[in-house]
């Protein structure tokens, strides 16, 4: 049996021997060792990656696109946002939207956010029973794992990030030009809210960690990049990713 | 009545004069000019911005692609690739596959090879009509204005490229490890082709200039990709593009 995650007792912060500049000059060195593998996994054109993104509003999705995968070229790089499901994708099964943005061989799909989000509003707002949800959790569990079967590598992410460090990049929002269109008031986040989430979120990781959820500590954005860089890097290095064969005929 | 583009008499290396180290750190600072744009175009939602690239083989597309857009965040930016059309897509209107391709608002989207070769492909072949592809030309003018009436900005550019300078890459293509997955034997163009090719495209510069073609002289990437950035840059400073005001409810 899988330990339970409990979110409280997880830091959102660096390790305190975590060297910030040290750090960022790293990011740089791993945004460039993404792109060469980027680079051979396109021209290879045998394994497709899967990256999700999945943490409350601030949580640093955005940035982490931005900046994890600044290296990439983008003819090898596509980003789905899961908005609030149009009334064609509501009509529809709720993988239905997900599957047709899953990537190609040779391409890397970033999902900020994804099929998560239906688990995660139904038992926020309590619009589903549990049991409703557990029989999704199990569905994605099977979807995931065929993906992976089919040269998929998968990789999810949640960024844990504190309450006060949450309203504190809403404050941010709301007083900086270049980010307040990103800003609603309906967007500010009481504890009750964001305790509500954590439990959602718990939920989720004991019933759909078959494949597995790397929980990167996420209020410092430099060692959030800098942790996903990592695992991404770390994890491609697994795999057998090279230049194919000369394609004389 | 607009002058006839001759290709042969077209420039396809920089002027004389042209420093090259000094514009490779021009193309540094347009690369960061376009990231700034790109993320306000993303934030207000209005406009968006459709990049046509055509030009033969080894004429630079790809590259094109990976050093212009750079420093554009994946998330607002997209590439499609359009390959020899698949059965399903040949079985459509020659302007299916692309139209859902073209950008949303906020969207950068790059076409590397479009509905052009649809124009192209048949000259070259001799499989339709001049009849029918001065058709389809007067199509392509009405759909890319509609676009453009619809808050689209367009901007085509044919890649120029000398034979012998497409001759040189399609030999280092076969030689260096990192490209040869890209060469096969039938690319290799000989000047009969490469003649049939820039006719082709003199015939769509004549019957598809309502929307004007930007001619880029491609033989050296530095230069090719300077005048990309500067053209892209240019354009975008034509209009308005701001953060949209805040939106507080």
């Amino acid at each position: 049996m899988r330990k339970k995650v409990v979110l409280a007792q997880m830091s959102t912060i660096p390790p305190t021997d975590c060297d910030k500049a040290g750090t960022i000059k790293e990011n740089a060195k791993l945004v460039k060792q993404l792109s060469a593998i980027q680079d051979k996994l396109f021209a290879q054109n045998k394994y497709s990656v899967l990256i999700i993104l999945q943490g409350m509003d601030t949580a640093g999705k955005d940035s982490a696109v931005k900046h994890v995968f600044s290296g990439v070229n983008p003819a090898g790089c596509n980003v789905m946002s899961f908005k609030v499901p149009t009334p064609e994708e509501a009509a529809h099964h709720f993988l239905w939207r997900v599957s047709t943005r899953c990537p190609g061989k040779g391409m890397i799909q970033i999902f900020n956010r994804s099929h998560y989000e239906e688990i995660l509003m139904p038992l926020v707002h309590s619009t589903q029973s549990k049991a409703v949800l557990e029989a999704r959790c199990k569905e994605i569990n099977v979807f995931e794992s065929g993906l992976i079967l089919n040269n998929t590598i998968l990789i999810k992410f949640y960024l844990h990030i504190s309450h006060k460090e949450q309203m504190q990049r809403l404050n941010e929002r709301r007083n900086d030009k270049s980010k307040q269109w990103k800003f609603s008031e309906e967007d500010i986040v009481d504890i009750k809210k964001h305790k509500a989430y954590k439990a959602a979120y718990e939920f989720i990781f004991k019933h759909c960690s078959q494949n597995p959820w790397l929980i990167v500590p996420a209020d410092k954005k430099w060692y959030k990049n800098n942790q996903i860089l990592k695992i991404i890097v770390n994890k491609l290095s697994d795999y057998t990713i090279e230049y194919p064969q000369p394609n004389m005929k």
